[in-house]
């Protein structure tokens, strides 16, 4: 499995890569091989300054080892050898428009002392954040989750997108982070689902990414946006760079267990304004986007 | 002692937003009175878009009431009613070669059920963040703190400015934050020191704030920039704001414990960049300032 997953995440890297690429001509797409001192590495791909993408990174890595000593008491294990892959991904368009987009597949096995595997599991997902809300795009986006989770369970999409609204909650802010989308974690084999089955709908997902989130790009990318438009752009990326480096898990455990910084922090948005107590005015596109921030909505 | 410290920082408030308007006519002071569910409240004071600062915080609170859980657990003890007051600062000049500053002065105490002072300390510093590094900018606001210091105890500023360069770490940049001052915490009373003699030492310390500082601003405000500095600015200000939101314990105890988010993230920079595995040319100035935030010298 680990192999198999690992061989998909590479390909669905490129895939998703090329995509960006032929959307943005102007994207000049750096890639960085690397290695994980302990075992392992990864493969960055980063897009800045583009015409479209203001700042976009695709990245995957493997990685496997002795389990850090931080992993261990969250895991609550005392040894052993672990294995992780994935792929993530955080697309920061120019225009405020277009949503920003996250994304993450992943694959773990933890292993005994004889070498077996002791436990594996599937986590991941993926979720939008937009500036201003075009309540079709929204739909679309979770539309295309819902076909593709309805195609393995059909209290996936529901199940999954309720997860998705509690993680990416900004709790110092009380409000999401963004507009949802899916969000599961510890998929392991049981009675109804074989790991075999997991890798499927993890799969599916994945397979279906571009199809949900390009549709909003080529929609939105060409209309014109004022200064003012795309400085509220940059006073709510600092909410989304605020999430990431107080509450998201997978950014802090990458800070604590010596990843490479820079395929980590990736994520953070290109520019970012805090300004003291900003207010929204009354009746604004601004003022509907919190609204719904702070009361998440179903969107299907 | 809360009355006598409360009422220190609420002249040394007035004192500094005063200086800060003489230096920057175009800056407009906006005071925020907010009072905090379960006792005390605060005056904040912050300018943004001013002509010689971007943005500038500097807040006053007193805060009473039950211990918060979270709280409790970190000073571990059961139950118990506290009290804390302290000032804050944070001033971010737009000239890139004009340093960030950053200072906190505070007081606490602990309750026992009777309503005695079961425990009390002090705690705080200041210390500064260049973009640039002039020597003689920064060997200057060293010797302001040591001058403070010595009126008291001649280990003391070598003492707490180690304990600065230690505090203000980027662990996962491996680097400072700055280039250091001072930083104190748990000064209770013992046999050489009453209360009061630290309230001596802690005010001194305040009282020389602005003769550090000042005189930096004054000799490098008119200097030119290119666009190219302030985008330098702008990164280190992401590495500041990583600081803040991952490691200070100032900024997290306050969004665990029910503080004012905009009082307590005011610290923020008013601009940021994150730029993908950004890195300085050979022999630069910026190269120079990474050097030296990657092993923190002695300024004296």
């Amino acid at each position: 499995m680990r192999k198999r997953f690992n061989c998909y995440i590479e390909k669905l890297q490129d895939k998703i890569t090329n995509k960006i690429g032929d959307l943005d001509p102007d994207a000049r797409l750096k890639e960085d091989l690397w290695k994980r001192e302990g075992g392992g590495g990864g493969r960055t791909r980063v897009i800045e300054n583009g015409a479209i993408f203001e700042k976009a990174g695709v990245n995957i890595s493997a990685v496997h080892g002795e389990l850090p000593v931080s992993m261990k008491n969250y895991f609550k294990v005392k040894t052993g050898q672990f294995f992780a892959c994935g792929l993530s991904l955080v697309i920061h368009p120019k225009n405020p428009f277009v949503p920003t987009v996250h994304a993450n597949w992943r694959y773990f096995e933890l292993y005994n002392s004889k070498g077996d595997i002791q436990d594996q599991w599937f986590g991941g997902g993926q979720d939008l954040t937009p500036y201003y809300v075009f309540e079709e795009d929204v739909r679309h986006f979770h539309q295309v989750c819902k076909k593709a989770c309805d195609l393995h369970n059909e209290d996936f999409y529901f199940k999954y997108k309720k997860k998705c609204d509690e993680y990416f909650w900004n709790t110092h802010r009380d409000e999401a982070r963004g507009l949802g989308g899916l969000f599961f974690d510890y998929l392991r084999p049981n009675k109804k689902f074989s790991i075999e089955k997991w890798y499927d709908f993890i799969t599916e997902v994945g397979n279906h990414f571009l199809e949900a989130y390009v549709p909003l790009i080529e929609k939105r990318k060409n209309m014109s946006f004022s200064e003012s438009q795309k400085a509220w752009q940059e006073i709510r990326r600092g909410r989304y760079a605020e999430f990431n480096l107080i509450h998201d898990k997978g950014t802090l455990f990458g800070l604590k267990t010596n990843g490479r910084i820079e395929s980590i922090l990736m994520s953070l948005p290109p520019r970012v304004q805090w300004r003291y107590n900003y207010q929204v005015k009354t009746n604004s596109p601004e003022e509907e986007l919190i609204s719904i921030l702070k009361n998440p909505r179903d969107w299907i």
